[in-house]
């Protein structure tokens, strides 16, 4: 199921393919691993830490002790982060937003979110304006669905709320040369001119903070780790502006239930959408790629893979909060004890009762959008 | 006075240095010439021709003999012209806006003006939004002061009325690779991404009529000559966006009083600005670069050159409106007639008088700024 293809490994904040090798990530793109130190100093917020942190979904991160640091001494931060509305919202784009969620809580701080309709309209060749700006207000209930308290909740729609960034990405933009972006994000010749500019506007929310409330203060993105170039830049050009560089967490891609490297909205049949219907997730999880054998016989000879299996890592990124009771699967798994029908109906089960709440929550939120509308 | 560096002739948006051939233009940039029959054709709707007609100032254009075909079979038009507000207008710059607003009145059509605030803070190393921000504002003072009405003249604050530009400047800049935007305007490794993505802007006002109105009708742009290479990208792309192709009229550059390509605010010495005092004025005009000879008694015996006199160009362009005059002026200094020191002290006392009602109709545009307003 893994091609020759999907092994050379290529992530940039516009392509994910290949197996996703973390620990070269974190060489390549020049992060800090999140250490056990580090993961005391959150624990002293938190309480418990919340699972992925435990299970190092977040495994990576920018200044993140610097903040915290700071966070002791009584400056407190804003939280940010993103969608790229080229289509509905599904599994994977969930998991940083509900960790996102966390700190919010915890850390008692406005998050900023930005729906990037310009972007993928930039970037994808097919996609008209009003789809992307249509995709954007239907992903904004999937983030509203998640429990967010709209006094701390501050959602950017680009296009709409332009006259509130452009100033700010005027700034961002005179400092960032075309030979630092091209070396950045591999822009070539035939990319469009809005496409070169576009990540003076991704920087943005970082400093936002400061001209809507005086209040000069850090932030921090909760985002997949394909998104990291962007910040490069941006902190590159911080304190050049005089605001503080923005602190990052990374995390891992859900990979897709084909297996590869991330979810991904362009394979439907591979992607649980938030808005499937029960027939489609249950078809969609029967054919997924696991770590099982040929046969039955076989399998419960030998045992499978949970290493390998797509199956097992929702489990592993959502649907089984218990550490013990991940283990007794994993271990299961490996002896041969459970089959992956098994594992796939009862996952199922879980992934189909989470959805049926959160189709609910994500109607009732179209009555109450704009009160998370940063033009509010 | 001409120096060997000023020879050398370079004409582009940002930069015009040297003897300006428009012979040359006309082929290099690909544009037509304005001819006998077509200037016929604009007489049929202004009556008698505008000075900056009938001397050839504005001498090249691009599609205005379709422009008119339309207008003759009821297709109207809109103006679109403006302003890169780096710093105080100086009389050069009001040359296109008197013939501008001319047009405005025998066409009956609504002008466009923007005031490119974005540009021109990405440009300048030096300068702050904030004071490009400013300058926009005191240079609009000096387009009303010419006299346009408010119901049919729309001004553009770029920073302030992006989320009026955005969604159609997305448009534009999705079809314009970098490859085309380095050939047209010579970008480099060193230039900015707001500066590269700024094209994109400067297009708008031509396509925004039918987004505030619904009406789609094309739009004629008078401007100096160094702006044409903004259009030719915009005019490869209006069609693929459902618009007219934009209709170009461009006129010459009024030389500085040093001598030179063109009248620059970063000289301020060869520059009459439409703020400066009446003792500043006679100054800069007493100090100009004319065609006289060395002593008054050789000029009395040889004659002098008009041709290449700077104070002549200023009665050309703008300061003696009847052609008799004029050409009786010439044949004077050909002559040795006439001496240097009678047509400064002349000039000063006509631009003096100019200044004087320009000036009081500036401050009196204070109070009406946002009638003219895009978003009135």
């Amino acid at each position: 199921m893994v091609d020759k293809e999907k092994d050379e490994m290529v992530v940039t904040p516009w392509e994910v393919k290949g197996k996703v090798d973390y620990e070269r990530l974190i060489k390549e793109f020049g992060t800090q691993p999140i250490t056990e130190e580090l993961l005391q100093k959150i624990a002293k917020h938190t309480d418990k830490l919340h699972l992925q942190l435990r299970r190092q979904l977040f495994f990576s991160h920018r200044d993140l002790d610097v903040l915290l640091n700071l966070y002791d001494k009584g400056i407190k931060f804003v939280l940010y982060t993103g969608r790229g509305p080229s289509g509905p919202v599904h599994i994977g784009h969930l998991i940083p937003w509900i960790f996102t969620k966390h700190l919010q809580e915890k850390f008692k701080t406005r998050i900023y979110f930005q729906m990037t309709d310009d972007e993928k309209f930039l970037v994808e060749d097919e996609l008209k304006l009003e789809q992307t700006r249509k995709f954007g207000r239907e992903n904004a209930l999937d983030l509203i669905a998640l429990g967010f308290e709209p006094e701390d909740t501050f959602i950017i729609f680009d296009v709409e709320d332009i006259d509130l960034l452009y100033d700010i990405s005027l700034e961002v933009a005179k400092r960032i040369t075309y030979s630092t972006a091209k070396a950045t994000f591999g822009f070539q010749d035939s990319t469009n001119i809005g496409w070169i500019f576009w990540p003076a506007i991704q920087a943005v929310p970082c400093f936002i903070h400061a001209k809507l409330t005086g209040e000069n203060v850090p932030a921090l993105i909760p985002a997949a780790i394909d998104q990291d170039p962007y910040w490069r830049v941006t902190r590159d050009i911080a304190q050049k502006l005089g605001y503080y560089k923005p602190a990052q967490i990374h995390c891992r891609l859900l990979p897709g239930l084909g297996g590869g490297g991330k979810m991904s909205s362009s394979e439907p049949e591979t992607t649980i959408f938030t808005t499937d219907k029960s027939e489609a997730v249950k078809r969609k999880i029967w054919n997924a790629f696991t770590g099982g054998k040929e046969t039955a016989a076989e399998q419960k000879k030998i045992g499978a893979e949970p290493n390998i299996c797509t199956i097992f890592q929702y489990y592993y990124f959502l649907f089984e909060e218990r550490d013990e009771k991940l283990s007794e699967r994993e271990k299961k798994c490996r002896n041969g004890e459970i089959l992956c029908g098994e594992c796939k109906m009862d996952l199922a089960e879980r992934v189909n009762g989470f959805l049926a709440e959160h189709q609910k929550r994500r109607e009732k939120a179209r009555n109450i959008v704009e009160k998370f509308h940063i033009k509010r």
